[in-house]
């Protein structure tokens, strides 16, 4: 008999199949590497092919816009809203629309093209955290900006358009639908109970363990009870902050490691499968929260989401969490 | 300058590239062209390779199971939901859970496994109404089932795993949230101006006509003002009926013309996409409601959705929907 579980955060319900589990051999997948060759804006010597960076680290020193980086940020070429501009929200009749104004970069995690990000460093990966939290605390500055999205699609299946390894941060003027429900769904959990319920759930997968991958001093990975998708994994900071940007330096360190370890074991038991990685955070405008908790997602590209999703929301998942969490568990490190 | 559009009825916001819009000769896709060849379990004389049908039409007679079928509905062999059992449902700490009751239902629209739903006839297309009117006022018999949702995923890309053409019906124990949010968001419009906004979206679409891709007596297709994809699509009937159920046959048989007719140009406009097709009903154990409208919602497979997307639930569409509608407009039906 399939499971319906829910979301306690967003009420959002999943069926779970839990008689035939898929294991990583059921999907048919792409293996992400990248296979280099081909012109390449992102790397090294190409400077002068992205717009002029906003943020680069260069450990030996080194003019703007040269080479001799190890982390690059530069405003997207072709980006989805820009900076310039006033909001101008208006009616068009029943409807209400306000002009694309908003940012949208490029994180470039590495000058070589032929690594991954569960390839690189645990040091590099912790800068691209820090990259994050510098471009949010310079974005956030414009008040105008109220939500801003860490996000990365790792491999073609997963949306990615250049092939060498990036992220990407697109700060809105509004706070997206997805944010909010979350945010508000969390919100009357705390009414009720004056607890933050992420903070509840941290408790509860600690204790039952069985959807736990991994456990640092700073955070518990695990697979959601009510993942959407197959091998749905999520990192979650053990201390209380609404706001991914408020982490203290060993924190930011201990997230370098978590990252890469995790990034590795999937890697290791889906053999490099295209992903979709995104932060959640609280709306950067706003004060600290006692209801709301940062955590980052990521989900493996294994299915399709076709029409049983887009009309309901609901969501299948072949494999359950508590599977996938072995899996993950019991794959190393390296 | 992109603009952002908010969905009037959810909330949910778009962005919507206006300068540079993406045309159809833009969008790398798959065509869909039925290529047989391979053992198929829905054709014709294949009847016991299916579980046992749950309706069929034969209108030459003939006994069930059997061929001379020109539309079959079976369950389907590997269901997400069982209709056997209990819903029991329970609590697991902090998160809540039932067993997975429901029914998953396969429309076979035609035995000839080479056609693709846009080939058939008129009458045929009326028919998989006819089957899916059927179908939900038996299910909606037993009241565990809340909420049917009828939708087609056609071509691999769209979610396909059989290439004969079918659609699906999943009856679901609880309504599921984004039925919920369209639902709410509906009555939140009725509470404050006492009219149905799907009403009056249709009046705003026909009067500006920017957006309308083809008008009968009885149905209204336009591309939404807020499209979250590229050439989406919504079929509205005209007259206010929160369930599909409830429609009249010259209803029904209209539908049947009008969804060969959207279905041929958007083959024509985009080179026979992969395509997903949504049916949005009422919940079926509810009665008429004032402030909901009943459509169906078409969405080709153009772009992937990516990590911004699954992060937010907000939408990136290249295309505006006004250029959509001209070029679906503008497209002939043969």
């Amino acid at each position: 008999m399939p499971e319906l579980r829910k979301d306690p955060v967003t009420g959002r319900w999943v069926i779970i199949t839990v008689d035939r589990p898929m294991l990583p051999s059921d999907f048919l997948r792409e293996h992400v590497v990248p296979k280099g060759g081909r012109f390449c804006p992102l790397c090294p010597g190409h400077e002068d092919k992205t717009p002029p960076e906003v943020l680069a680290y260069r450990p030996g020193g080194g003019l703007p816009n040269t080479n001799g980086w190890t982390l690059r940020v530069v405003p997207n070429k072709f980006p989805v809203l820009r900076v310039e501009g006033d909001l101008n929200r208006k009616g068009e009749g029943i409807y209400d629309k306000m002009n694309g104004v908003g940012a949208h970069e490029v994180i470039i995690e590495t000058p070589d093209h032929m690594k991954t990000l569960a390839d690189l460093s645990e040091k590099q990966i912790e800068d691209v955290f820090w990259a994050t939290r510098d471009r949010i605390l310079d974005l956030r500055k414009d008040v105008r900006l109220r939500y801003i999205i860490f996000f990365k699609n790792h491999g073609e299946g997963a949306g990615a358009v250049l092939e060498h390894t990036h992220s990407q941060l697109i700060a809105l003027p509004v706070v997206p639908k997805r944010a909010l429900e979350e945010i508000d769904g969390a919100k009357r959990y705390y009414d009720y109970r004056e607890r933050c319920i992420f903070c509840d759930i941290l408790r509860q997968e600690e204790d039952s363990a069985a959807r736990v991958v991994l456990e640092t001093e700073h955070y518990l990975v695990f697979c959601p009870y009510a993942s959407r998708f197959a091998f749905e994994t999520w990192i979650m900071p053990k201390r209380h902050y609404s706001h991914f940007e408020s982490m203290e330096i060993n924190e930011v360190k201990n997230l370098g490691w978590v990252q890469r370890a995790v990034l590795r074991k999937i890697d290791k038991v889906l053999e490099k499968p295209a992903y979709n990685l995104m932060l959640h955070s609280a709306p950067v405008q706003e004060g600290a929260m006692a209801h709301y908790h940062w955590h980052i997602e990521i989900i493996p590209k294994l299915t399709r989401v076709a029409g049983f999703e887009w009309g309901t929301g609901f969501y299948v998942n072949p494999t359950p969490p508590e599977e996938a969490a072995r899996f993950l568990r019991d794959a190393g490190l390296i």
